[in-house]
């Protein structure tokens, strides 16, 4: 059993957190903290909670209450967690970050994309990027864990096995996302009011959204080549999910028992990877309220390209599921428990 | 442990109570049946599915498959469970039966609003109202459960308190619900595809909806009066969900704290059951993917009435959730066992 | 060819307006005003204006706006009309306020319900309540015409034929209304926000919401005896659209055909108001996008009440288009020019 | 005037073709036919039209029907007109045909994706391809026009001002495309009802989608190249709205000022095209119930390729409005008449 705690509790991610923490047979949560809901009841602010939380939200005073738990998660801001982390905190408890700012180990192009200094770069070698089925071992052993981006979990997955293998060009990846509108967090902003965002889809942040170089690092890494991508997101008028639909050219000709191996060999023994028949192609419902990853792949003889498309609920294995997989990992808990869901197909 | 059986899988309350039930601890699922789908794998039909259930659906003969299971579930269509039904199979197993057949304890009602010929009318007396917060003693030693509708459960939940009280007047009352499109069932109809009911709203079954007499047998029998009812479901553009608006004449000057009583004694103790603070009423979100129903009311000093509102998620509380609690009831086990979930406000 | 301008011009109601009256054949768009976005060019707030509106918002100096114009749109929030209105302005120009300010005649009714004091009562008596079926006569020859609320428009005209004959018992009468979310305009609240809206249905404003002294008042004065009603409005995942489904009891025993002629004869020669046909029931998308106002009503026998559904979309009926049908009648052009829309099923 | 009929008018692209020909001031409807609901009424089909169409589907005798008017519009599955289409039509009428059997002019690419034989083949080279914004002055003269599909009039009018000019390398265009349901028509299949669509996202036709030909056939005639692409369509929860967005290789190093010069001059003086300003990209909604093109796109100076994105309403630029725009051409008049819409973005 481990204590845990909550900072950025009162955002979707943060509520998900909660929401699965609850019935996690290992975890008791010690504290929900909020910025801008202190003092107020957790119930109060998501009324889903009556009758099952009775605490109140607390300020986020990170050294204090770092000594209360063995294990801090923060759903938080970019440019909050690097500009206060210390080596105080990191000797009481571990850390589990949502936001970005541990995830790209290279501090400039970080700095670059997110417009901000990052205060406590001297971290970012120890801080193991948290995407499970590549980096398990270093979870196990992590102080710091970066949980990956939404888009960056499906698209890095998804492509991951045939850029490893070779199978295609590095310099022709394009990745072309869709996501439910919870991606956007609770924000009262005009462009997420209902009417605004119904009946519509919309392209944005291109060429620029920050989840760019989160997915290029993490494929270099395990390509051992500089990848340059195209991405492109897109906002979609549901509540979860994500899909990427990504394209690269294929490095010479193959076929699809190839291809189906180097995706069978990489996730080998994998519980959350589910690799689909061949021409069943991932749909966001078939993994909505779980922490499951489908993915599958079609070769274009035409083009000599292949498609790649992969889907998650972007909400637990974009965000909370993993987080999750990751403290069940670094205290060496079946890594299933508490995320073990059965995706509901409504 | 028990080993369960369902006939009728392939809808989407079978499919619910396939998906609750791998994940209950005291239960075995030993078959999946369905007419449409006979000897397809259940993951090629629900693709969810895929790497969790490998079973292939098989032909309903319920007599041969009674033999196999503690207990069958059977979510099918009006007719089917009353022309079928017999003492062998129920010397081999017990019965928790999602359609409307054993509902009605009153025949004739039966036949002239679902305009079928009630076959086994004999077990009409045993059958027991699946409805548990009020019936929960003879659940526990039904051989046949009539597992209630998805209006009716919160229609009858949301107004049974001020009724048994005498707070309201039998003869006023109006229930206005609307719905999800999930209650529609998984059926290749015109009006049930997407472009005729996203970004529409409608009432239907105006006057002569089939929960009707079902609402007012169980108010009759609660209120020991003779209760008719106004009653008209809505179709709302969204996957889940039931809400209830009811309306009735108040019997006299009441206070908040007097009915606020009512309810809380009538559901003291009960676990699935929310009775909301003051002024805060139910939303379906609140409730979503969770057994819980919430209810609220309020008094209009303007008109001497009451508006009493209630939500349940219309797949669990209104048809899988309460089969599973009615299960737990019969054999003893946790009643929220498997069906203990936190809502998911998103 | 009169010049209009429109006060509040960026709110959805506004937008409609603006929508709407370019293509009008007898109005010339003369300015646009807006709060918020003072100076901003229309089409950088509203997109879809691209190519089609270069103009830039001015700000809201009333009397001098009335000086460039012949009538004045106001799509403003309550209590700004009734606190700037004056002579001078009305020598200049008539006025069509779109808010609540000179909808209620009763003072202190108004006062009650909308928490503000009413600055300019001595317009109540002149201000005609724009609801075109009923007020033609006295709208073509005003100077400040009220339009109604879009519940309030879509509840009188499906209750008034039947309360108008003393069909129905005026203290029995309840209004559950279902509304899409473009009714609660473009603002940035939490509880607009995609996610807090989409998959869920709520009530709210239960017993308070202030469109029930508008429909009051107007009923009374319509059956020359004291209405009061209750009211609950329900906020609906879809963006335009209102259903509402009414109660009532009758005063005696009565077949189809005579409520029937009641309402043929109230709506004779109506060209906006579709009765449809018996056993048909308005849905909010055979209205979509049109003026039109669709109404039908269903007997119960059982409870000897009756059910009266009507459907409008909100910003067109409810609000931009009444508001033009105004001026049509004022100006003595033709009732539909600018409004004659084939409501688009999808 | 011209006298029009419409095949396949209860589709849903055949529905808005009729609600936009009734307000056509030089178009007067003769027939409305219908293989499914063939004598029944087109206002008991579609209730939006009751007050408005009294007319009956007749049965779809091509011939005799050619004889009364002086077009006639088919919105008919694919070879259905290729199977029927002869001389004496012709001679009788014009053929505006919304499906995709004349489109292709290569007989054996049709043949090979829509897997029938085109049995009227000799009418394939008279057949002009009916985007108005590439092939004005030969739709005016022609006798049978093929309306382009709605996927292929958004990636063509997207991509062919750069491909046209050179800028971009036609080996490798990728079209990552995304529809609205009513692209799916009105059909009771599973897969198009409501809890199957809603809260969902998918690709479909991955590599194989009809639409690929069509406009690989433009793009290669546009640019006098071979042009081979990646198309991959995807169903998106909403009912209206096509956003194509496309990915190339650009041919060197390029400024925005030299790609934006591309399409200016390649769409100058085309009123339904908008050229979006910097920075500012394609939204459905922006589009919504009219016809306009939305376009931009973006130069990606870290991959050298450009990002474009165009956006449509499926059913009228793809398909009803931009078909009643082929019919002004050949015609002779106003070329926006009859679907001059402001996009209304709500």
């Amino acid at each position: 059993m481990v204590n845990v705690g909550i900072i950025g509790s009162t955002g979707y991610a943060g509520e998900e957190l909660v929401r699965l923490l609850i019935n996690h047979s290992e975890a008791n949560i010690k504290f929900l903290c909020s910025k801008k809901f202190v003092e107020q009841k957790y119930q109060d602010i998501y009324k889903n909670y009556f009758k099952i939380i009775d605490e109140t939200c607390v300020a986020d005073n990170l050294l204090e209450l770092s000594k209360e738990v063995d294990v801090i998660f923060t759903a938080t801001p970019h440019g909050y967690m690097s500009s206060i982390l210390n080596d105080e905190v990191l000797s009481n408890c571990k850390i589990i970050d949502l936001s970005a700012d541990f995830r790209i180990k290279n501090k400039s192009e970080y700095e670059k994309w997110y417009k901000v200094k990052h205060l406590t770069a001297k971290y970012l070698d120890e801080a193991v990027y948290g995407l499970c089925e590549i980096y398990r071992e270093k979870i196990k052993k992590a102080r710091i864990v970066a949980n990956p981006g939404c888009y960056t979990t499906c698209s890095i997955l998804t492509i991951a096995p045939l850029l490893k293998n070779n199978i295609i060009d590095e310099n022709s990846i394009i990745v072309d996302a869709k996501s439910g509108v919870s991606g956007a967090g609770r924000n009262e902003k005009l462009e997420n009011i209902f009417c605004e965002v119904n009946e519509n889809i919309k392209a944005y942040g291109i060429t620029t959204h920050r989840h760019t170089p989160e997915i290029e690092e993490q494929l270099s890494l395990i390509s051992g080549k500089n990848v340059v991508i195209n991405f492109t997101p897109h906002l979609i008028p549901m509540n979860r999910g994500i899909l990427v639909t990504a394209y690269a050219n294929l490095n010479g000709k193959y076929d699809y028992d190839t291809l189906k191996k180097c995706y069978k060999d990489f996730y080998d023994g994998e519980q959350f990877i589910r690799l689909l028949d061949e021409d069943i192609y991932p749909e966001t419902k078939w993994v909505r309220n779980s922490n499951y990853v489908d993915i599958n792949f079609k070769i274009d003889e035409r083009t000599n390209r292949v498609v790649m498309i992969g889907a998650i609920d972007n909400l637990i294995k974009g965000a909370a599921g993993q987080a999750i997989q990751n403290m069940n990992l670094m205290y060496g808990f079946n890594e299933k428990e508490g995320i073990n869901f059965i995706p509901s197909n409504i």
